[in-house]
């Protein structure tokens, strides 16, 4: 039964996000999902790609959490226009969907804007399944998590376009297998890029940037 | 119409989650429900306690994710009785839930056992709303993760009994504030133990043990 209702909750969501696709299109709008764990550098990334992207690209932001607007207020800093979602007003939820987004892009304004990122709160499993109308998605893993989360994780890694694999110049302190931690996206996703960087030192960060720039 | 749903699920969840405890009782077993993000240590972390702990005490191991049996392979190691639940047969749910755990202890086999530990899916957001009947919640933090988390994901750290603060032997290469994130833990739950250790090194592991002990 339960998985009969989430079937229904996604169709319904899915609908939303056709009527979002419709309407970013129709504002000229690229639209990014930037989703992964809880703490693996999102909004650190985000930071460091708004600083490069901006001013040629306007770029606004809509943060999800469940609680706080700290992330929104640290991506503000970079003059980018930013609103937040904190879902504790909807139970709680562990993910976006269609219809938060659809409210939170018309609050935000999307008129002056070329690209427009949602950062999805911190969840590896659920937002995966939820269609906000985005043109594309990208999943960011930290090397501090483990080579097999691709494997464990799999339908994030299939609906992702691209992965960043971030914080890697934490790599000599790590027993991590960065090699075989790509090889793991690759294996449940074959040909999707992953971009392996760190957000913090901006090592290996212009691949990443020429591939969005690409997106647009 | 979503919140509805879902105050009806953990309605369900709940009444099984009384009959595991009551079969957990009778068979005067100490259940300890373990929860994390994705790559926090958690099986790291039990590896090591289960060492500490064995052949004193009988420990049973049940393990959750969505695919692979990774952790139940490494953890098996350790000579405990493991048994893995994935839960891409039940729709890739993304938390465990009482009957999952009805159905696992009874495969596994109670009778000979002290302690049993369910090691959850990695997500710090929807375990934390489903009883399986434990006696006690323990949530794993990671170093890497941000201070802020516990402020950002307030329900995980609300039902726990005690949090483990993971990895400190990476605080050296990190701009990681532990005394501010142990704050913000007891900021969300005042009084609530939180040890501070690498599962790794073992750095720390002695309060861990003696509070796990306790319990028992």
């Amino acid at each position: 039964m339960e998985i009969k209702i989430r079937k229904n909750i996604l169709e319904k969501n899915l609908t939303e996000a056709e009527k979002n696709r419709h309407f970013f299109r129709e504002k000229n709008l690229f639209v990014l999902n930037m989703m992964s764990s809880p703490g693996s550098g999102k909004t650190q990334t985000l930071c460091r790609t708004l600083e490069q992207l901006m001013p040629d690209i306007q770029v606004g932001v809509i943060v999800g959490d469940i609680c706080t607007t700290n992330d929104a207020d640290r991506l503000a800093e970079t003059g980018a226009k930013v609103t937040q979602i904190n879902t504790d007003q909807f139970g709680g939820d562990c993910h976006l969907s269609a219809p938060m987004i659809d409210t939170a892009a018309r609050k935000l304004g999307c008129d002056d804007l070329d690209l427009l990122i949602v950062e999805n709160i911190g969840n590896l499993v659920c937002p995966a399944e939820f269609d906000i109308g985005e043109n594309a998605r990208v999943v960011v893993l930290s090397v501090t998590e483990g080579e097999d989360k691709p494997l464990k994780y799999p339908l994030m890694f299939q609906v992702s376009d691209a992965a960043i694999l971030n914080k890697v110049d934490l790599l000599p302190y790590l027993d991590f297998d960065a090699p075989l931690a790509v090889e793991n996206m690759k294996k449940v996703h074959p040909g999707m890029p992953v971009f392996e960087l760190s957000a913090k030192t901006g090592q290996g960060f212009d691949p990443w940037l020429t591939w969005l720039r690409q997106q647009l």
